[in-house]
């Protein structure tokens, strides 16, 4: 388990619906917003990736809402990537209240990694973005 | 594990993304979608519910990727309450291409209910619309 | 100006916001949806247009809001071709509130066409699609 | 015409379609939160208004669509007060592709304002918020 990545954003008026909170289908764009916020940081940006060939596609999802957010809130999407081995990629996240401080989803995104309208190894594809991954997250596993 | 209710809608083309295919948050939209035609269908609509006061929030859910959707194609959301008491309610869907039979998407959604704020039993707030749950519930329950 | 070709629709809850009416975003998807179907329903699909090289982008939108859209209204879009000259097409929209006929919309889309990222004569580059269009709107015209 | 805001925002991949560019019904998102942006930096938020009551929908929107935005693009959403005397509300936008400079898309929208589902008048219903509006509107005029 890596270490956290922090992205920061509002709850926007468009989000919400009639309940009056931000509507639930919301949460995976957030969430993959911060996936792209993410890998510019670690220096191998999501954009470069698709140029590259190599696309990221959502395998699988899974999401518990705990706490609505509501518009204007300010939210911090905390990114973890909880298991990589080159081929597989597990992402998991937690969306804070930032003013609150309490947790609002818990949620995790399963990737693969696909070239040529094909599953490929992002080691052997991309070996510089494989070692990006697999050095953030190693980190925090190493110093635990 | 209740009976199948079948609501068929294209998709569109601006659910679409740069990959060229739906994006992932979509599905559950159609998911959303195929609930209020369900509840449509036992004669109990959702927004019915929400004037007499009762909101049925997603708490939870779960999505496998099975397959892309593509711009055009028709798919058939197949729903069926997973487990219903009263209080809780779980749905799951296959979301299936009509033209090629293969299963896109397969998922879970799980639901409260809310009253005054406050979650509530829909069994005690609206017995109409429980009893129209439950009897779908175990109508094939019974049948198997 | 063409004849009218209608495309109904419900409004989900997903489209609301919390003033509690369809978020006036939508209104571009509806309109979007409208067009696809009726290009399918003079037999000339964007789909296939699209895999014959050629795109129609949005270069106008001109919208009036009059009424609201409510969750579960259902709505249909009236469209006409207010202009084509085998370059630019304007198309004309009416959003009608299908129980109480109350026009909630009014609206206009402007449209080029693009093959190989320049700009194209739809009547030289595709001019079965150009006829399809150009029938479809001296119809009403002559009978006017 | 007042003096001008402006709103730094980044195209996310959500936002795209299979052109491979932002759809085009995201760039009214882009404006509304460029308005919920600009009300807070007058101290005067959106938020509070609608907590004090008063709603201000979209009745107009007039979009024209110079040059596509892309996945990963930074823009500026640039806002001016076109119009405003309390009733109604004109606010223009270019919204500019940071790093070329290029207008990606020039738009404005009409607003009123609402008080117990009624048009109103927001120097009579909300002087404060009244009274930000008009200063910001008025200040470049005086110094033009």
């Amino acid at each position: 388990m890596s270490k956290i990545f922090k992205y920061e954003r509002r709850a926007n008026y468009h989000e919400t619906d009639q309940m009056g909170v931000i509507h639930h289908s919301n949460y995976l764009k957030y969430m993959e917003e911060a996936r792209v916020f993410f890998m510019d940081s670690i220096g191998y940006g999501y954009k470069r990736m698709e140029e590259l060939g190599v696309m990221s596609p959502v395998i699988g999802i899974n999401l518990e809402y705990k706490k609505s957010v509501l518009f204007d809130d300010v939210v911090s999407v905390n990114l973890k990537i909880e298991e990589y081995n080159g081929i597989k990629l597990t992402i998991s996240y937690e969306i804070v209240n930032v003013k609150t401080n309490e947790i609002c989803v818990i949620a995790t995104s399963k990737h693969c990694f696909i070239k040529d309208n094909n599953i490929c190894s992002l080691k052997r594809s991309l070996p510089d973005f494989h070692n990006a991954f697999d050095a953030y997250y190693k980190e925090k596993e190493n110093e635990a």
